[in-house]
């Protein structure tokens, strides 16, 4: 096939097609086969219900072919989420609260296709999720971060930041954050923390964004009630997924929030509803507790992936360097000594045959040189220890190169 | 839950944010099961491949569970095009010039995404898809008709509209076109016609906009090549779909075209890499020439309901009412006599339990009063005579009312 011929092929002027080509993160990275893989946030393979899922299938085939494999939204799926929620957050929905998406990554597109104009801006936590900076740049948002700590985001540097760019005039269209397991740093938002974010962003009034993805993925203590659960504003809007729980390749997520706004979102997806051969397949499997039961079998699995790496960077890591201890989820974020550059290190990482994600690809203004982000999520468990041990002699070897 | 007390919780200024609640269209309608639905080109229910999808599924859930559950894009159903494409039509394809999408419908938005800015022409026969009008109105083009035969588009009067359009400085980013049992019209575009609109497209460096959604279902004679198969200048983009000879629920589609307009589109996409789990499904039930088999035991089925349609439009419609004989895909057009309204009648056909889609609907600019368009696909053998029936006397009496 040729390239075509057509000079006036103009695209359209937004950044987006533009700069499509180089903003191709947004397909997601096939894993190095042949690597110790921390970078990406990539559920553990050897735990997909792949027997189980053809099971709910031949079920599904045999008793709902008729609505599965036609024009439809995936009902079964949505009620399941409506009645999980009543019982695990306490608050009822309706129909109209609740999206179901491909994946979150649709359901924080369309949130943007429907509040962003170019120019609006967006506060997030820094360090925060790559991938939802990309679609937030897609949408030609102008991006604005606020620091977090191991107690979440700083609320009060949050009341500032929405304080000076009022006073800019900047119209701020939400808050974006992780307030559980979040990514990449682990960290959980606290109940206090919580509270006083919505407080600010009602004051200010500003929507938040809520984005849950690692829900369920808890290894001990607890969690306290989400953001939307806690919110009697309709000011949340509230994004989960399937992806770290069942299988990131049927493509289920969804987004919560008051009817007037996510009602408003569904007539914005590009391919109808969502998915209905996969999502009846997930109703299916969830049913009768059974998506909670594999949670938590997850859970265990992470949690002892999460003990070994912990224990690798306890015996590896060298003097000065430091990460958290995340209670879920899939990540444990690192910082080295200051002058340290984890983006120029990889190259040799990778060489040695471990890589991992650059802190920089997690802050929106391209900070955290010294930083970088572990998944434990991916990588199989016999394999962490002798990739920490990899990782720590690269790092002690730039630290004495650099000294 | 309540709405949201976010008083500024301004949405996008796109037309796209503000009507999206009216132009929900998007998701597609579920029939109504008590009525005879002459309305939606829906696939028929009784075709679906239900046990041979739950035996691919358990194939794949044994052998590429790592693959199909994991965040990916559906490589095998890549494959299966490519080749599938070389033996058909003859073209050689590489992976850049075809993106596996959620459905046709999403490569439509796609392509109006990387072409359209607000205002922007899309050249369109008139009538034409309803679906698409949606999309192209929701990214805000300005949409010109151009009229059809029993030919196909009318390739004089689109080289005026395009020459007409130049002189008015409007920037043409494309033609919209279903060569092939056109919805919702059912006519072919000839050999010489698809010549000639390739040459006018060229002469005024406009690109085409193929699509192909009922690719297959042939009931006699022959079908051209592809306007994308005859085109040498890459002035052309194919979509295609899954959704009338596979299954409509696992949304599948493709955007075919030349490297340097498909492969900025995938950068484009919400959700990352189109349903990898409902992909590696789609190509295991593919392979060995088995949706060919399939294919044409469908065009089996919808030929006799076709037939079926025809006499009993022969039988019931009264003198002056007219229509085609499509050669293959899923919808009879019927003219009536001038001055009746099918907008008008609807309520009574549906009273009266058949249902049938008003022509307005497929003409962007609302005209087409006293058309109708009949899907043959969806109803049930058995049930299109009485259908038939029913519909001759709502005709009838409203002639004669209006006599």
């Amino acid at each position: 096939m040729t390239d075509t011929t057509i000079k006036q092929a103009s695209f359209a002027s937004s950044l987006l097609a533009n700069r499509a080509a180089q903003l191709k993160a947004g397909a997601a990275p096939a894993a190095a086969r042949d690597m110790i893989a921390f970078t990406y946030g990539l559920p553990a393979e050897e735990s997909f219900p792949a027997k189980e899922i053809a099971e709910a299938t031949a079920w599904v085939m045999q008793h709902q072919a008729a609505s599965a494999l036609q024009y439809n939204s995936p009902e079964p799926l949505s009620e399941f989420l409506i009645d999980y929620i009543r019982k695990e957050q306490g608050i009822e929905l309706a129909t109209q609260n609740l999206l179901v998406t491909a994946g979150s990554g649709q359901a924080l597109s369309l949130v943007c296709r429907l509040l962003i104009d170019k120019g609006d801006y967006i506060v997030v936590e820094a360090p925060t999720f790559l991938g939802a900076v990309t679609t937030f740049r897609k949408a030609e948002a102008e991006i604005v971060e606020v620091p977090l700590d191991e107690n979440g985001m700083d609320i009060d540097a949050l009341d500032k930041t929405l304080t000076d760019l009022r006073t800019q005039g900047k119209s701020v269209k939400f808050i974006y954050t992780i307030p559980t397991f979040q990514n990449p740093t682990g960290v959980t938002m606290s109940l206090e923390r919580r509270k006083h974010l919505l407080e600010v962003a009602e004051r200010h009034q500003v929507l938040v964004l809520e984005d849950d993805a690692y829900h369920g993925l808890l290894f001990e203590g607890e969690v306290p009630p989400w953001l939307w659960t806690l919110d009697d504003k309709g000011i949340v809007l509230h994004c989960g997924t399937f992806s770290k729980t069942l299988a990131a390749g049927m493509r289920l997520g969804w987004l919560g929030g008051s009817a007037d706004l996510v009602s408003r979102t569904a007539g914005l997806k590009d391919e109808g509803g969502t998915n209905p051969f996969a999502g009846y397949i997930a109703a299916k499997f969830a049913e009768n507790g059974r998506l909670e039961r594999h949670t938590n079998e997850l859970s265990n699995l992470y949690r002892r992936k999460r003990d070994r790496m912990l224990s690798g960077l306890e015996r590896y890591m060298p003097d000065g360097a430091r990460w958290n201890i995340p209670h879920g989820g899939f990540f444990i974020w690192v910082e080295l000594p200051e002058g340290l550059d984890t983006v120029k290190m990889l190259s040799k990482a990778v060489k040695s045959g471990v890589n991992y994600l650059p802190g920089t690809a997690c802050f929106a203004s391209g900070k955290g040189n010294n930083t970088l982000r572990l998944a434990f999520s991916f990588v199989k468990l016999d394999q962490i220890e002798q990739g920490m041990r990899i990782l720590g002699e690269i790092i002690r070897e730039e630290m004495e190169s650099d000294a």
